[in-house]
């Protein structure tokens, strides 16, 4: 092998990355370095740039650059519905839907015990604290339909009904055991309207 | 979409990554701020690191972050036999295939007059110089068994031919119309001992 130890670790680095293997991180290292370099020098500004700015929403935990997020910050959301969910991705896919108006609250992971992710991890004491803030009627369980998300639902569905907010679960128009990030809009539309109590 | 002009300027940058469209950039996007901002801040060392640092072989053309490459300047490799490969991936695939003990010349690219690709864009004039020095006495075409990977061994058996070198081809134990990266040992070995004149 004459490839040298920046490029080693640069392999190394890739694999930090979801889904990408040896081969792929040889692949995309070859590829920055032989025929884009100006990809490379603007992917090293854009880590940087996200690192030093992304923060997380104080209300709702997602990502944002502000205290407040811009839906949080929002006035024209419905501020009494409050949609739970596992992660950013699956947050754009139900504003992708069109279907919902209200606010979201972002997990960032969902309860699961063998991993040591427990309700302090997912900062379920900030979900109380909003829960018992009283603004928020009702609870709309949007994590996945897997074991751990169930399970999620269940935990925050008993929190909710414990201050008196109603809580409802998203349909089964999701497929069990498939990935809310990958559901198409019509099917996520179909899973909010469909939604039922817990 | 509550995501923050930072998150898509790093989701913007990570397609610079052969093989990651919109939805895996997200994807890779929220995994490195949610869960591994370590890791992002290693990525963009990283990057930074391999983009000083590696340059190019002025023997070889490989990646090196020296002036001469380790294989180059190895005392125990073959100098009197030149592989012309069309990357450094090829040329780690077929060290991996501990079949070949001569030296490189790495194209990076191959011939491709559509994308404006010629003999001086592939540094052509550089093998020839290396062909002129008198020292290589056997031309070795390795690259991809493609139309395009095939006019470029024609074109450089031509030029070896024209100063006296041998130029031989590996034997197509390589599948037409694969790629040589993903080819496994055994064959490469096949390949290189089975090579013809041209």
């Amino acid at each position: 092998m004459s490839t040298a130890s920046a490029i080693e670790g640069l392999k190394e680095a890739l694999r930090h990355l979801p889904g990408v293997g040896p081969k792929s991180a040889q692949r995309m290292a070859f590829h920055l370095l032989a025929r884009d370099r100006d990809g490379a020098r603007a992917l090293a500004e854009a880590l940087r740039a996200a690192l030093d700015k992304v923060r997380h929403c104080r209300r709702c935990n997602d990502f944002s650059e502000d205290d407040l997020c811009p839906l949080c910050a929002s006035a024209r959301r419905d501020r009494s519905l409050l949609c739970v969910v596992e992660s950013s991705a699956d947050l754009a896919s139900i504003e992708q839907s069109g279907a919902y108006n209200g606010l979201y609250f972002v997990l960032m992971g969902r309860l699961s015990p063998l991993d040591g992710i427990g309700p302090e991890e997912l900062g379920l004491q900030r979900l109380e604290a909003l829960l018992g803030e009283g603004e928020v009627k009702e609870v709309i369980l949007a994590t996945n339909a897997t074991a751990e998300g169930e399970a999620t639902a269940h935990y925050i569905g008993e929190l909710a009904r414990a201050r008196g907010v109603r809580a409802t679960r998203i349909a089964y128009g999701v497929s069990v055991g498939g990935e809310l990030e990958y559901t198409d809009r019509g099917t996520l539309a179909r899973a909010l309207s469909g939604r039922r109590d817990v």
